[in-house]
């Protein structure tokens, strides 16, 4: 029994958090690995220390000066090491690690932004590592390089390497508490690495895969994940527990907690997430496991996403026609776009895909191409479409899902664009326009939950 | 005010039914153009003409013994010309077409059976003429030769040519009522070919469209086109008036009077074409025109087919992949399968296909390729499915029809296997397990016509 405890960035903000942090590790004694992250907002209009390295970095890349930076870095740990009565070592270490940063090869602008981003998490993990033993907590620093975080040399988007397991199997002998900085490794030459968005979510599955934990503890400042965007739906129902497809198909629309893709490594290795609130460890939480038993109710979570446009064509046979599908695809592809999902009619299909991609360019290439190689009748876009996600493993031959989801929609009178059901066993899409994206939400839920 | 009028084979099986066409034509002076079927079945166990000369033209190929399939055509006129009393003159010329058939050139077997078919129609609208004008009707025998029928050189496949349609606007200037045979043209060398699937249908069309009719009248044997199947659904609902597009919607799910392919030439010259009962020629029957106005009702038709099957395909993050669907219909093409639909879902993608074309060999083939080339997580083949086509002009944008459906899907416990909304503005297609087919048609009937 040894749990991976990630905390993020809220719940490291200020000693009033780290009291916090330190009272949950100490209340468990399987709580044995830590990853934490920088210091984060401690309210809205606060400045992240990430935030501020990524500032002081490309001061130094742009040769202006960076005095500003460096005190307002310093003075977030040095107000957090005040407030805990740290000794001063800790704040000389953390100089000296700032300091460092200025005398940095910057030949790669990339690799030098995430060396200096990634000093964030690394100099807090040094800090809190400082005052737990002064607390009376042992606690141990360990350096991903010496974890073995191994990665790819793709700046903000570092993969870990498969060799990097053995050696972080290897952790598990040692003793106390081992506080390890999120969110980066090392390539081969020894070079930092930062990982992509959600990076020390990544970390912590990375070490849980790695240790073989039996929980992957991710404390954050929410409750739970809920059943909703609780900015949509007024106090939606918390979830308690989710699959890891659940997650995924909700994380899609643009919902979740964290970056779903961070699961994986945990996931592969079959350890359940737990997700927890730093300001209310007794609450129960949501947990993310491979099945979940007994489903009460066939929906667990109802998720949106905006920014879609459909691509719409018709050609008169085109269902005779082998290739034409394959030659539409390849259009796009030749543009570089990606697409979501191609619901086709008799004689019509529609590729829906994220609007941003759409440049005005890439627009007309597309369109021209459409009507020169494939000789269709009518293309035409539709824009500002929205994605609405009715997402649950209990849904699959469940009869009645579309129809209550889409009588809720018909009696707000919301027309749908499109729906999507058939591959996905976990989960159904309706298309609607983004101006009833909010109504369409609201009332698929309280037609689930209320 | 110009008609083309065109009957089929069971309105022109028997002398009884020579007579309630001859009334037909004799009591709208604006009939100018008739095209005629060859002498289909008198009752469910009869012989279709057709099918008997297909009979002799395969005996001739094979060199067997021919004379039992003569006599049974000649038989079959015979009747017919001694029950309307005709001069023995028709049917010595009769006798004398179907002589000559047998001293064709045989060398091209297809271009062979294209001639020997075609003499079913063209021998019928030679004894219709001589009927009507021993009946005091005047009307002309015009060969599709004469006519100006020119086509590509597909046995049983022929397209029209271009340049045919100077030709037959010319046959406005022939006086008295022109009765060409149906199914067939000349390809540019003088050579009979056939047409496809409905071949009258599309003989009656062309003429429409070269003489620009004001009409296109189709008489069959039923009183109109019905909202559903009647073996399926008993006593349906009759539709008074149908758009090209929804006759093409409904007709690709299986269900159909004729080919709707055959509208095609009446559909370009926008020529309005009308189903009517040739046993019972008050009925209003049903009007296809390219626009319909006063939408009663949102459905005007529910179809179904069955004999699908779908490829299953899971892969994380696989629209992240660009290419990736592209590659996938890469492999559909390359095994010549032509694909219907693909919906899709997070990491999964289904393409629904006919399932007659995917032989043991192919669905090998094509599950390797995906497994080898793609590195699929997954995937399976769903046998045995159904679509059902919900049909109506009225449906665009409007809110409900897809809930509608649902639900009496639903409270019938049926289970959608796949829903397919979005590109068509006049459709929606719910895929269910052939085992439903019948039962989610009759309910989704009663929602919206009971």
């Amino acid at each position: 029994m040894m749990k991976v405890t990630k905390f993020g960035g809220s719940s490291l903000a200020s000693a009033s958090q780290l009291e916090k942090v330190l009272h949950i590790m100490r209340e468990d004694a399987t709580r044995k690995f830590m990853i934490v992250s920088a210091p984060g907002k401690r309210f809205a209009e606060d400045e992240k220390v990430t935030d501020l390295l990524i500032e002081l970095g490309e001061a130094v890349l742009a040769g202006t000066d960076t005095t500003g930076f460096q005190t307002k870095i310093m003075q977030r740990y040095q107000q957090i090491a005040d407030d805990l009565k740290l000794t001063d070592a800790i704040m000389e270490e953390i100089k000296a690690q700032l300091e460092k940063l200025l005398t940095l090869d910057v030949t790669s602008p990339e690799a030098y932004l995430d060396a200096v981003k990634s000093s964030g998490e690394d100099n807090h993990a040094r800090l809190i590592a400082a005052y737990f033993n002064q607390a009376g907590l042992k606690a141990h620093y360990v350096n991903p390089l010496q974890a073995g975080m191994i990665v790819t040399n793709e700046p903000g988007n570092a993969q870990i390497l498969p060799q990097s397991y053995t050696k972080i199997a290897t952790l598990r002998q040692l003793n106390d508490i081992i506080v390890i900085p999120g969110f980066f490794g090392y390539t081969e030459t020894g070079r930092i690495c930062t990982f992509s968005r959600g990076g020390s979510d990544i970390t912590g599955s990375i070490i849980a895969n790695g240790v073989q934990a039996s929980l992957y503890e991710n404390f954050t400042d929410v409750d739970a994940i809920y059943a909703a965007n609780p900015h949509i739906v007024s106090q939606p129902k918390e979830i308690a527990a989710l699959t890891y497809r659940e997650m995924r198909e909700l994380s899609y629309a643009g919902f979740s907690v964290f970056h779903d893709e961070a699961l994986i490594p945990a996931f592969k290795a079959g350890i359940p997430v737990q997700v927890k609130n730093t300001n209310n460890p007794t609450a129960p939480g949501t947990t993310i496991t491979t099945k979940r038993q007994a489903i009460d109710t066939p929906v667990v979570g109802i998720a949106s996403d905006s920014g879609f446009c459909g691509i719409y064509i018709r050609k008169y046979l085109m269902n005779r026609e082998i290739g034409f599908g394959r030659h539409v695809l390849e259009i796009l592809e030749d543009c570089q776009l990606n697409f979501e999902h191609m619901p086709s009619g008799i004689d019509e299909l529609t590729i829906i895909l994220r609007e941003d991609q759409l440049t005005e360019a890439v627009k007309a290439t597309v369109l021209n191409r459409l009507k020169q190689e494939l000789a269709v009748d009518e293309v035409k876009i539709q824009h500002h479409l929205a994605l609405i996600m009715v997402v649950g493993e209990g849904m699959n031959h469940n009869v009645g899902i579309t129809a209550k989801a889409a009588t809720s929609l018909a009696n707000a009178a919301i027309n749908i664009e499109m729906i999507n059901q058939g591959s996905s066993e976990v989960s159904i899409m309706f298309g609607v326009k983004e101006a009833d994206e909010k109504k369409a939400l609201q009332v698929i839920y309280q037609a689930f939950f209320d």
